[in-house]
């Protein structure tokens, strides 16, 4: 069910650092995806681009809530510092699901997304400052399977 | 790629009440399932029971990290109140992600799970107390394909 993995400590995880923000006036929640960090534990191919993709979940049909970086060359670290927007209540923003994937358009351009993050929104500060963190991105080879035992 | 969403709020979202704990003396990092509300919204199988499953990622050959608290019939509210502990260093700790999942045995014995919080514990407290936070559910049915455009 579960792969093995070494817990040398070493190794260290892939981590992202974000900024979130909500802006009450403007109605707007902002996503600052600054930096990706100890890329190298993700085994990236190293002929294919990387790039971040972020999903503000569950997402209306009238809203834009699937945005991606511009990709890079996967290095160990990498700084997209890219910014992206959705208009909302706070009260709908309280309800959502950041979910934030680190991917590679392959030869076939079919998405494949390697780590993951996802954050709940339910206590999302609405004080108009950026709060940045560090996220652990959670491999995918590492998922117990969806459906089965 | 996404399903819609009626942003009426008036329905919420699934939520789970979860309380985290490091111990320093003793190692031990404990996940107190608490609660789980609004399950109304994951439109749950009526005849079957739920139960929710917890895993502690990357997970090492040698460690218990995956848990499942008893079954509970499908009722709107769901009070588990369950512990599950696990034995490794801070340090190891903040490497890690939490994964919970609200999950069902379907008929043929299969786990099926409907929707989960995934929680980067890079900024685990360790002083000794218990913390406590509902955090959001994402519907799986929301969530856009890993493997497609």
């Amino acid at each position: 069910l579960l792969l093995g993995y070494e817990e040398s400590g070493s190794a260290g995880c892939a981590q992202v650092r974000l900024g979130l923000k909500y802006d009450s006036k403007e109605k707007r929640f902002s996503v600052y995806v600054m930096q990706l960090a100890n890329c190298g534990t993700l085994a990236l191919p190293p002929d294919q681009n990387v790039y971040v993709r972020v999903v503000v979940l569950p997402c209306s049909e009238t809203t834009h809530c699937l945005f991606r970086t511009r990709g890079f060359p996967s290095h160990d670290s990498v700084e997209p510092n890219e910014v992206f927007g959705v208009q909302l209540s706070h009260t709908a923003l309280r309800q959502k699901t950041l979910r934030l994937d680190v991917c590679t358009a392959g030869k076939s351009g079919r998405e494949e997304c390697l780590a993951g993050a996802q954050i709940s929104l339910a206590d999302v500060d609405y004080s108009g400052e950026r709060r940045t963190k560090w996220y652990n991105l959670l491999n995918y080879m590492y998922m117990p399977e969806m459906d089965s035992k």
